[in-house]
């Protein structure tokens, strides 16, 4: 999408094969910056420590990082090792997985020689058809949106950061408010700024301003009182995992807003690229394990200082814990449709598009 | 309560009665800092801008408030201005009227020469009432947390700040918490941050911190995912106004862990003394207007920065819109229990209350 009315993608391989540049989102939306990643290293601690971020452009950044350890070494056991590394920088992410052993079933059955080569043109695969899917998902979602309301502006409210950052481009739960307001429709989106980490009110907000959609940043704690006053239309949120029974596996507080919308009967849609389902699932409650990031990350918060410095505030008292579960799951029966780049699947019906598979 | 093992009030008058002293809340829970107000105007700045907050609080502010304007003229015009000026600097908050109405009421009818020490009296028998009606809430309070649970330590889950620093002295959500600790009872707090200023994460966190009470601060968006996986067993919360009815109108986002104890049926109690029963009031959510405070609240976060100085960040774009409503109404269906210093009553039996004033 647009940033400084040029066209760009989160993350894009130099022409020789030496490296890949990723947009280094920790800084936005104050300073839009392009890092240069060379090794496997590098790739692992921009996904530790989300310079990129969101389910869909991990998985890309991961089979990038593969390809950047052939460059290194292509023998079995640095294609086992790098696997490995990747699989536990950020466990919740399935697609990190998913792209991670697609990589491997590929790389582990060819001759070490070919295998650089293969790896950056499967990468660039990954990404390609990442772009595709969520293109599919815009239009799919686009279809969602004019089904629920004749009034417009249309309000939407999103929680995190499921836009074109999280992805490759497009987006998934901003695909089809993309779309929707490239097809000349009126949107207006409500961004939870999601704490602890702030992705709305900083990577949400920002891409939408570049890009011109309508929006406005809210607290966490402001979308029930909106639902109550009738200013929400739909929610689209994406997601880190989704069992195969529908189960949702988002960013922490998805869930007090899945409850929020099913009392007042508002349509609650997850986006998600059909790997981010995790079949081998049933009950997300019980099966998905929650990441526990650190602690700081509810402690501090980062923003820009009086002087246009990227800073750090504390905001509790030194002697006080914190608790920081990143997701939460919401249950299938709070959750309206699945939006795929197959079509649109309610909870109950999401085994139609394994079967398709 | 306990500020290093010294006990405070949040809010005592000179002996001179020439001043005023408040806890600048503003500055917790980095800075304890004491100001002495002498005049009218500075007690409206203090409301205003939330050097004193907290609805018993602010009603005992007003009344002081009233006591300094007495100070400088004890006319008729000079109490009626004194009123309206005290009325219009928090809206939405019932004590503050309900503080005002009473001291007009009492000063007006006596001849002005007696309306200056009558003043100073009034307003300390005030504070002094707050304190006793909150000892109560603290008993009465005590009793739901002891039905509640055998397991100890006993879950509890808090929004925002209604502790000794929204009172005088003791809390009204906290106060059953202090007694429960004071009686030997193993509990555990859950202090939901409160977005966008932050009370629960500056101000219950320093305060229960201070007096030794365990606790946890969690961002605003956990609170569905503890219920949901049984870590919490009771929310007490405060309020701003509760109808006749039971609706509760207290800080944005109670209404969402409202729902969400009523999904996983854990009893959510709000906890008043009575003067915030308004029962002018039935339907909340139609009859109650909702203060819209400035959306700098939500773009900026204020804490102490790497050199140790209180400093704020912008955590949002430049190019971005916020939202900002300040309370919520959660009707009353979602409420176990309004804690009083009366007795704890169920929405439905509110009017038994009524009938004993």
């Amino acid at each position: 999408m647009n940033v400084h009315q040029q066209h760009y993608r989160t993350i894009w391989a130099d022409a020789n094969q030496q490296s890949v540049n990723i947009i280094d989102q920790t800084c936005l939306p104050f300073k839009f910056e392009v890092l240069r990643l060379s090794s496997l290293a590098t790739m692992i601690h921009a996904i530790k420590t989300m310079q990129v971020r969101g389910a869909p452009l991990i998985g890309v950044s991961a089979a990038y990082g593969v390809a950047l350890a052939m460059n290194a070494d292509t023998s079995d056991v640095a294609l086992a090792e790098a696997a490995t590394m990747l699989l536990q920088s950020r466990p919740t992410a399935v697609n990190l997985a998913w792209a991670v052993q697609r990589m491997q079933r590929i790389l582990q059955v060819l001759p070490p020689s070919q295998r650089q080569a293969v790896a950056w043109q499967e990468a660039a695969n990954i990404a390609e058809e990442d772009i595709a899917q969520n293109q599919a998902i815009g239009s799919y979602g686009l279809r969602c949106i004019q089904a629920v309301s004749q009034q417009q502006p249309i309000q939407i409210l999103t929680h995190c950061n499921a836009g074109w950052l999280a992805t490759v481009d497009y987006g998934t739960a901003l695909a089809p408010i993309y779309a929707a307001h490239e097809a000349g429709m009126s949107v207006h989106v409500w961004v939870d700024e999601t704490r602890p980490r702030n992705q709305g009110a900083s990577l949400t907000a920002w891409e939408l301003a570049q890009h011109g959609v309508p929006h406005t940043v809210i607290t966490d704690n402001a979308g029930g009182h909106l639902m109550q006053r009738g200013q929400v239309d739909m929610v689209i949120v994406g997601a880190d995992r989704v069992t195969r029974i529908g189960d949702v596996c988002n960013k922490i507080g998805t869930y007090l807003k899945a409850l929020a919308a099913h009392e007042h009967g508002i349509p609650f849609y997850a986006a998600v690229p059909s790997p981010t389902i995790d079949w081998q699932l049933e009950d997300g409650l019980a099966e998905i394990e929650i990441e526990e990031r650190h602690a700081d990350e509810v402690g501090y918060v980062q923003g820009l200082n009086a002087q246009g410095q990227l800073a750090s505030v504390r905001v509790m008292p030194v002697d006080s814990q914190a608790h920081n579960p990143a997701f939460d799951v919401t249950p299938a029966r709070l959750i309206t449709g699945i939006i795929t780049e197959k079509g649109v699947y309610a909870p109950s019906a999401l085994l139609e598009l394994k079967v398709q598979q």
